[in-house]
């Protein structure tokens, strides 16, 4: 990554970039963890339980740093909270990936996965943006992100490796998951802006680094990695599938039908 | 019933408890319509999927009608939209039962067939209405609601008597939903001042023929009558499960984040 010097600020078309970036950080944390907060009070197991929701709030604290940058970015007031409930679903910037449905508890674990090993080669390589803010909140949710990610690992490769029922529902889940992953390395406008300007990687560098965990952690879960065919995208420009518009429904009422609430 | 002269408008007393009843009226019918929505594109065979659909749609016009009229004898400008699309949970004043989630098809059918035993009483009774817009709504809707009943009773009956695995499963609908029905003949204050002026229907006096269909279906259907004990209530008072804010979140969505959106 080469360094911007910090005094320069980022002219105009890198700070939109940046604000497009950031949103794609941000949305991916808060949809993903709302995701995994659906599970509170219905895991398998108590432990099970309490790790999905401590996960789904670390993911929401992480929001909470990209959202609010975000808006500080854009210089229009948004907060984080204002970006979190009152947009559309076109404005939205996550991967479809995070806005797939739960299914059973190892289809979220499978898809955690997959996300996990993109998040940690990510965050790696943001805390040496050239934008200190960045490079600070990458630093800061690398620290959680570098749990959830080898709870996750372990998790495929126990029920991976487990019975013949959980294998199977593992490959399962991982054949349905698999062509959401492309869309993580496909770079858009501002991902080039970005990494031209040293603020973040370029999104195909981070290709070599997922494949090599997930082929690690796949073998010794004992699942056949898919062939990579037709990758679903869209979500990174606005396009989504039908489940964000649901999430939004739940997560937005409150802030919808009470605008401005606070307590 | 006894008559009211229909040359005297009811006092404000008899006028706020109209209000209430249709909103009871059109809350009931919304609510049940869109968990009937909810199998458009997913019933297990085609017909049933464009029957559900032509049900939940027979279901939102008698909305349209119900709420229509309740904002006229509220009289303060609201439409049948407004009501539907911008009250929050505690002002619905639907029963329980037309909140619960769907199950599978046999259990969305006792759940309707154990409505329509009730809905097509009620209709009956407000045909003889001394208020005559009550009437006219109630003799339109009762036309729908004797072909929604014909139905309902039919399928739970095939299903009923049919294999094991079917008789099985209305069985177990039969004894969930069951106690969700007692709410349906515990009269509101508002019921009895209605039924005082002869508006509506002694809600308990609907119990009879209820009871009298019901019986006659389910021993066609070989199901068990379940021992009437605990009986949920709260819907009329606007004290509901969980299930319905989240479908007043997808249902109020559009209005919510465009108020006044029209096409």
């Amino acid at each position: 990554m080469s360094s911007l010097p910090n005094m320069n600020p980022p002219n105009i078309d890198t700070q939109a970039a940046l604000f497009e970036f950031l949103l794609q950080m941000g949305d991916n944390t808060l949809i993903l963890g709302h995701r995994v907060s659906e599970w509170c009070g219905h895991a398998p197991v108590l432990e099970e339980d309490i790790a999905l929701a401590n996960t789904a709030l670390d993911l929401i604290g992480q929001t909470q740093l990209w959202l609010g940058l975000a808006g500080e970015i854009e210089g229009q007031g948004q907060t984080a909270d204002n970006l979190a409930y009152l947009r559309d679903a076109a404005q939205f910037r996550n991967v479809l990936l995070v806005e797939r449905p739960n299914g059973d508890f190892g289809n979220t674990i499978m898809r955690q996965l997959l996300f996990d090993a993109w998040h940690h080669e990510m965050l790696k390589a943001l805390q040496n943006s050239a934008e200190p803010r960045v490079a600070e909140i990458a630093a800061k949710a690398l620290k959680e992100v570098f749990y959830q990610f080898e709870r996750s690992a372990d998790l495929v490769i126990r029920m991976g490796d487990g019975t013949e029922e959980s294998h199977q529902r593992m490959q399962a889940s991982l054949d349905d998951n698999w062509p959401y992953t492309g869309e993580l390395f496909v770079a858009s406008v501002s991902d080039m802006a970005l990494a031209e300007a040293g603020i973040a990687p370029a999104a195909d560098s981070l290709k070599a680094g997922w494949d090599a965990s997930v082929n690690d952690i796949l073998e010794q879960a004992t699942l056949k990695r898919p062939e990579s065919g037709y990758m679903h995208q869209g979500g990174k420009r606005g396009i989504h599938t039908e489940h964000l518009g649901f999430i939004l429904a739940d997560m937005q009422f409150l802030q919808r039908a009470y605008p401005g609430a606070t307590w």
